[in-house]
């Protein structure tokens, strides 16, 4: 069997629902629902690298580092090092539930999580215009306070009266620490788990050190770089939608099945997908069949079984 | 050049001196001092495994677990996946120092890091006596009421009046997850982290599923372990002392150079080595060298340069 490589992005609901707070029989629940999915995807032959989100769980862990350092006077650990545990305990919990699945299913493959840094480029105009919200609302007062002693930008909640959030650039990625060895353990037979939350942005400083960017990637378009990368044969998002919709919640919306790069590129420019959510979810695929990759799809985890469901994107429409 | 492979466990002031807090400066300058001192035996042609433990890491985070879930109704997540958190930090701050030392020395490495299960048995008798604190002192009230809520165990803490903590099973590691891949990623030339905190214990319930059992291994113990198991050379305990002492602290102390199995298990029995602390990390290393292991090697990470420090470990004594 001649085995394709592919990279399945998880978001959305795929780990959590947005009802939810994060217990942990809630994310295992989640993720085990998800897992069972792609079974599907492996009986077809495929050899997998599951990436993910991580914006609920940080969040938690974060605030969790706040509250420590309140109450217990224990050091909060910075914007990084809090990627670096959600990238453990989400991965972790992923790899057991798909280690069961895999047992319920009859098949014999192994599952390895890996701990992944981010290239960025510290000079990437993302970091003049920081836009990501990350961690605990402040009162005014507070966020002068953490301004003026850590350097954090704020900005105003729309949320909450007298609410301040810190945000964060999200500067594109542009290279996966480890890709070749990712690549290698996957197309060796085990289900790779990296990326987790779009890496750990990291940098390359004046005196040639590997350093912490305080920065959020965003894991679509890290994962599809880490596809590029590894060369795999297909690039799938997983999201909370089983199609793409041209002017989504409009009267004029309609589902698309299949987009070519010249359309999409028109829609992408008429702001047909949704600018916040749809349209950076769009260019991860774009830039990943620019670069070779064969197809990428749009569909809820749940919708992986019925190919009837699901955006594809290629090159050019196939006959 | 024949690369030879060896296993490193960090454990003691490695990646933390014992009288700090733990904040992240603290933890990267710790980190970054031990790593330089890998760089002579990646000169001398080895490649490496590092393991780690989490001991001071994990309690903040069980800490701040705790403190998000008074102050901010957070779900505060159980054991296995507070040490997979400190598994994906503490190996990113591993893996980050380690790279920028290796470029400080020109050498041509990659570093990756591995979220690590390791099974154990849930008959371990360890489960029947459970020895190891962990987490939060609580008042006596506050413990009756997670014992009654949640099963934990809890024992009077030596250190506070009413102190109660909880205490959880150190069963023995059977088998490490992913070995093979961690084993072959290393030969390939890769240095790989793995195995943190002893790694997160997990058993096989009757239903054939992967579960998390409220333990913690022993981090020498799992990483000797994981040394078998994929057969390295060279089996290594960094820890706060150069030499392993017979009578440590006492008017007989004196330092040994070299041990071979005879002399150890005599040594063990007539417990001359200290209960709590130095006897298991000698346990691990008969138990490396006992399944084929050729060297166990104790000492301070600072003293690894310098041969004449560190007690070897051996079947036999060489010539």
């Amino acid at each position: 069997m001649n085995k394709k490589l592919a990279v399945l992005a998880l978001g959305g609901n795929a780990l959590l629902r947005s009802n939810q707070r994060g217990t942990i029989e809630e994310q295992e629940q989640a993720s085990e629902d998800t897992m069972r999915n792609l079974i599907y995807l492996l009986r077809e032959g495929y050899e997998l690298i599951i990436t993910h989100g991580n914006g609920p769980q940080v969040g938690n862990i974060m605030m969790q580092n706040d509250a420590g350092q309140i109450m217990y006077d224990l050091p909060a650990m910075p914007l990084d090092v809090c990627v670096a545990d959600s990238q453990g305990s989400i991965a972790y919990i992923i790899e057991r539930q798909l280690r069961n699945v895999l047992r319920d299913a009859g098949i014999q493959k192994d599952v390895m999580s890996i701990i992944t840094e981010v290239m960025v480029d510290i000079n990437d105009p993302a970091f003049k215009n920081p836009t990501k919200a990350i961690g605990k609302i402040y009162p005014k007062v507070e966020a002068d306070k953490l301004a003026a002693e850590k350097g954090w930008i704020f900005k105003k909640s729309p949320k909450v009266d007298d609410g301040w959030r810190r945000v964060v650039a999200s500067p594109t990625p542009l290279d996966i620490f480890n890709k070749e060895v990712i690549g290698s353990i996957a197309r060796g037979g085990t289900i790779v788990i990296a990326a987790g939350g779009g890496g750990i942005p990291v940098y390359i400083d004046e005196k040639n050190h590997v350093r912490p960017a305080e920065a959020v990637i965003d894991k679509d378009l890290a994962s599809a770089l880490l596809a590029s990368q590894i060369g795999a044969d297909e690039f799938y998002i997983l999201t909370d939608v089983p199609y793409v919709f041209i002017d989504f919640k409009q009267p004029t919306e309609r589902k698309v099945e299949f987009l070519n790069k010249k359309d999409t590129d028109q829609y992408l420019a008429d702001g047909k997908f949704g600018e916040g959510d749809m349209a950076p979810k769009i260019k991860a695929c774009l830039s990943f069949i620019e670069k070779g990759g064969r197809k990428s799809v749009i569909t809820e985890a749940t919708k992986l079984e019925d190919k009837k469901y699901g955006t594809k994107i290629t090159m050019e429409y196939e006959d």
